[in-house]
C-alpha cells in the first residue's frame, strides 16, 4: 500500500477498482449510496449533501459532501472499472480505518484486491 | 512533480495549497466558483452540477460534478490551507494542461508553488 505517511489530519484513499464481478453494482446508484451510507454510519462521517448523475448509455457519478471532506465514485461499466475516492479529515494515527473500508469496498464490488493509494494531505 | 505516468485517459491532480497570500479567496465561495468556471470553460470540461457548504465559523467545500469526473476544494482559512483536486477523463498525452491549471490556481490564490501530485488513474 502506497502511503507518504506524514503526520496529518487528512487522509485521501484512491481506489481504482478493476475485475469487478458484481457488475450490477456499477449501474446501481441506490446500492452504491447504501454502501457509502454504511461507511459513513460505521465510521461516523457526517453526510451534508449528495449529488449524482446517471450517464447515458451507462456509468454513474456520485459525490458525497461530508463534514470531514468528500467521497466520490465514477463507474465505467463498459470497462468493468470504478474510480472511488475517500478523503476525510480527522486525527488518524494510522491507515487501519481506510484498510477496513477498502476491504469492505472490495468485498461489495467483488473486485480485484490491489493496493489503494493512501495520501496524507497536508494540514498545517 | 510526482506522476506515475502510465498510459491513461484519467488524470487526477492533488493540490495542497499553502502559504496563501490571497486569504480572502479562502472564504469567498463565489470567487472560487468563478475560478473553477474559468478552468472548465478554458479546457472544455462540462459542468453537470455543483454543490457547496459554508462551514461555521469558516471554511468552504465546493464540489463540481463534471461530464469528465469532478473538481473539489476544501478550504481551511484558520490554517491558511486549501485542498484542491481535479480529476478528469480525457485522452491526455502529457501533463501540460494540468501544469497550466496548477499555475493558474497558484497565481489566483497567491500560494506557495509546490509539486502537485498528478496520478494517472487506471482506465482499462
Amino acid at each position: 500500500m502506497f502511503s507518504n505517511n506524514q503526520n496529518t489530519s487528512g487522509k485521501h484513499m484512491i481506489c481504482d477498482l478493476t475485475n469487478i464481478k458484481n457488475t450490477e453494482l456499477l449501474n446501481d446508484n441506490t446500492k452504491i449510496k447504501e454502501l457509502f451510507d454504511n461507511i459513513c454510519k460505521k465510521y461516523n462521517y457526517t453526510i451534508l449533501n449528495r449529488m449524482e448523475h446517471i450517464f447515458e448509455p451507462q456509468g454513474i457519478t456520485i459525490l458525497y459532501l461530508l463534514s470531514e471532506s468528500h467521497i466520490s465514485i465514477h463507474t465505467f461499466p463498459e470497462r468493468n472499472y470504478a474510480a472511488l475516492d475517500i478523503y476525510t479529515c480527522r486525527e488518524y494515527e494510522n491507515n487501519n480505518i481506510y484498510e477496513e473500508i477498502y476491504e469492505y469496498i472490495i468485498k461489495e464490488f467483488k473486485a480485484k484486491k490491489e493496493e489503494p493509494i493512501i495520501i496524507d494531505r497536508n494540514f498545517f
